[in-house]
């Protein structure tokens, strides 16, 4: 591909408001030119913002425009694989949200669909490409903590900032779902790809049960076949703004990477200020605000990749097939959770509607 | 101007390197195309690195390339005032590296050519562009802290990394001349370019003086016009890495931005590793690696929006002008440290062959 | 009782210097006057650097001295058991180390025996009294949470300090017996007792294979009767010097409470200085030493409050039946990593050596 | 004097009450057994908190009580030299609260005067014994930072807890003569008492103006015999509660004590709880809670300290000549904000009658 990667979006809200931002950061390799969503407004109010040319109210009327290279889909989970196959069976290639899907059969379908029509499964998991964990990456590679056998990733803030997340139909589960997915394929990535041999799990819902069926508070751990161990942290329980952290314990060394307080400004202001950091209570009192906050996750230097691997310039370091690894993860927590007992990989139950159904007793998994 | 600027610079090391690194990421707003530097093999090793084709040994050689539009001047102070002028008289736009002159001379008369030969002076202070102090600025212009009383801002490590530096012949001054000028910079800016009313200036050289006649640690108080009051830290004395620090105190708020120790992993590691920060000592046991160094000081930020000034894109950020009240700040802290009391801006005194002399008592000064 | 108290300490080493520094701090409420070891000038060394006046080398032969009112014991594990039955049967009060004893049939016995001799059975867990993490208690007590649904403690070092430690055949297990007995105790305190319903343990032997069968990392997940969980992670494996943290987590708030680099000085020598902290590797380059250690971990203020309690001034707040609690718990720990599911509790396996055998599969187990 | 001390407190707000609390934690050492305020109902209300048995309306008559052998003086600054005369006089040791006096003329007659009856002139500078400032001078003491060229010491909260300090007829100056005292005091016991060479002070009054003539920001400049350097900075400006901070730089290395910030427990809460620390705004959002925060000052130590010495158990470790060298600072610490520039010691001018009137420009001052 010669000149830069023309991108469409589905999606107008949260994650779609990052992809059009983050592709803004990188102009010599993408331009997004496209943009989709059904409700009427939304779609023209991100376009709006970010000076998109082309509206779409149905993303297949998007996919029919000859020019656009990269598809990023931004839309609920439930809704993954069949964009994607749209995507794939028009041409585009595809930047996919995490989770991947809601289903294993879903994850292989998307996998297979996309290599038979020859273009690129992306998977959206921005801690690849957060600066602050690829810098701890980058030091275990180089030595640091000698051999790693414990890495450690907590995600945690106090709710989803859409509805559909509730909505386990939609969702696929709760804050193990919504972000567990990013700490398991942390530990997956950090450790070079080592194969995941289980999956423990303890979840509740604590919080938010007038709300959701789905867990607001999850602890994963997860054994790796190198001999290591993951440990994952969610909550949509945790008060206070978004935090993230990475540990990583090696026989040699240590680090703590904490993206959030750990960057902030440590703050106090008796009047308030304009934003502090995702999902914050508020900015009056002590508040820790971040700067540059996409920068700081990683998510324009993802896209910028993205593009690259488009235009042939980079080879994807985030795939379909990490996704489906997380996906087959999700499924083992749940169950997990369900059982109280680790489940082994690889795990394959039928029939299952959504992972966490494996937790809820849906008489349908097993 | 239609395409990417074409960028040549001067100087091969530290500085140098910086502004390549720092153009290689904005590839849409600017290319570098050429350096030069006189001391054999130096600017062929930069080039190589970068990719850089055209090399030079004389800079005059350089400026005689006709499609190069900006010329960065990474050498040492005392040259700053003859190739900015040089650079000027050939048509180029310039980017001169911090402090701006020796003198007050020369600052007024780089200004003068440059704006005579319709150039722009950009001045490289990387504290205008530092995206944790930029978001200090952001909160301070929201409200956050009512009226700003007091900012303090304070750069040490344990000497600087070029031998010039410690030869006050070339570099005019110590430690207050290296990193004060940062600091007065960006009290200044974040002042909103209130004047600078009067300099209090404390200094020592506790730990170099078998290499330099400069202080190496230096404490200054500046008066602005609007009430508030700056605290200016500097050291060449301070050990562990280096050190960088903002704060600020209004009567409705307060905020700490630590550059490097608040933004690293705090990391143990028994057997060392690639790198952990500007000037640290090792990566053996304790460290506090930071990630991104560059663009976390704000480099690549600066450089892109030095090359979109022109472009005609945007309006210059720090300029000439700001350099030349950073020189006039100077000869006052050097003034006050030898009397013992604060000087009173404006002053101009005569016959000032560099700042420093204005505190060692050379009889020119005065 | 009027007077002071009169003690005995049984041990000499790292535990007994403790307990006898810890008295001094109370000296209207205690005095430390005796000491019994069985090496050969241990005790004299410590009776040397406390003044304590009478030095046994049997302390069965300490128990016949009829003013002592109180003895500590900082033996080895497996020798807890028959050393309270001892000082019980002697009628002496008993502050007993952690963990209480190797078996839950010694711990049963030796609450019986103290019961009937009317003596204290006092269960030396300093993490009830270490000031940070009791202001933590007090804020939840006062509401500053919620509901709290998660507690996590954390202790972490490079390995033990004496040889015993590393022999399950005195200790009992490994890490998860030596440091997770702190963190389930704090946990089941903090929650306000409330019962243990099951736990769950990952564990691993990943550094000190040459030197011991026992576990040097252990993750362990408690659910509680009240619905909160419990996350408990102890290691042998961490280097840069000890580390003990609490996380408390409610649906109104959160705190975090680092005792160690939290309470430190960050410090950087280029000399190195006398002490950092516990199991530090050093005290050159970077280091976090802390002030004041005893008091910080809250011993003082423990052995003060056991010494009330032999006077009568106060009700033990850590007892035997406390210690028994986390006896049940490091069983079902270690059961349950064996297993790789939760054990539900209560949980009262047969024929039991010594808590490990539940992991390492030792055939008279079950 | 064999058995424990018996002490009278005059006053009985905030600084009484730390006295009373203090000497409390030790039992073995002091008793308090009196209390003096001339305010009905004050002294009762302190004697109720702390089971003191004789209250006082003027400390003239505690003053008759033959078994009182110390006083403690925690009334406003301008009593401060009257009271210890009439304590002295009647052969009681005395601890005077700081700033030791509102003239050097009284300081020299509190020394001589208690000199001439002799008892003890104890200084309550507790920062000479807060665990954490003591670890960093021990450190110092072992070598950690090599030769120390610069310390700094910072005390900032938004204003004082009592009416009388707005008031600089009974205080003698703002937060420079309330707080500033305290730094002064600290680093020249930090420098082992090497002489204060000169003072250079930065005062204004940014936020108070309504409540106070005084000073409500300060930074001060000490130059050192031994050619270190003091920075004292000082504030009644800064929100978001207590701020006490430390820093020690050396050739060889340095180290950062925070207090506050330092030790607390980051903590979220929405529903508030008890009490976070000194000063702090409220408990709800983020906020920094402290723990055992009269023992992290030092208080109980220093109060211990001064009742052994007036049982001859140790020597005075805080002494009104120490109090003398931070009066003759604070006075040309006032001056040299007047005439903006360095004062050099010994400085006495004459018919002085309260510190600040050297800045306002009180004609009787010179």
């Amino acid at each position: 591909m010669n000149g830069r990667v023309k991108v469409g979006i589905i999606g107008s809200q949260f994650e779609a408001d990052i992809h059009a931002a983050s592709f803004q950061m990188a102009p010599e390799e993408a331009e997004v030119v496209a943009v989709a969503s059904p409700t009427p407004g939304h779609a023209e109010a991100l376009a709006g913002r970010y000076g998109i040319p082309r509206v779409f109210t149905d993303y297949r009327q998007m996919l029919l425009e000859k020019d656009i290279g990269l598809v990023t889909i931004a839309a609920p989970n439930y809704l993954h694989a069949r964009m994607t196959l749209d995507c794939a069976r028009a041409g585009k290639h595809v930047v996919c949200e995490k989770p991947l899907s809601m289903t294993l059969e879903e994850a292989d379908e998307m996998l297979e669909v996309c290599r038979r029509e020859g273009v690129l499964l992306l998977y959206a998991e921005e801690l690849f490409f957060t600066p602050k964990y690829v810098k701890a990456k980058e030091m275990a590679a180089q030595g640091a903590f000698g051999r790693v056998y414990l890495v450690k990733q907590s995600e945690k803030h106090f709710g989803p900032h859409s509805p559909w997340f509730w909505d386990v139909e939609r969702s696929g589960g709760g804050v193990f779902m919504d972000m567990g997915c990013h700490g398991i394929a942390f530990c997956h990535w950090f450790l070079d790809r080592s194969s995941i041999r289980s999956v423990y799990c303890q979840m509740g819902t604590y919080v938010h049960r007038d709300k959701t069926q789905g867990e607001d508070d999850s602890l994963c751990i997860l054994e790796f076949e190198n001999g290591a161990v993951g440990l994952v942290e969610n909550s949509w329980a945790r008060r206070g703004g978004m935090d993230d952290r990475v540990e990583v314990h090696g026989e040699g060394g240590v680090t703590y990477a904490n993206l959030h307080m750990g960057n902030a400004l440590p703050t106090y202001s008796e009047y308030g200020y304009g934003y502090a950091v995702e999902k914050a209570p508020g900015t009056k009192g002590w508040s820790y605000p971040v700067f540059e906050e996409l920068w700081n996750y990683g998510f324009p230097q993802e896209m910028r990749h993205f593009a690259r691997c488009v235009r042939g310039k980079e080879e994807p370091a985030a795939t379909g097939e990490d996704g489906r690894v997380v996906m087959e993860a999700l499924y083992a927590g749940y169950a997990s959770a369900a059982r109280g007992g680790k489940i082994n990989l690889p795990f394959r139950p039928r029939n299952v509607k959504k992972p966490i159904d494996l937790w809820l007793g849906n008489p349908s998994a097993g």
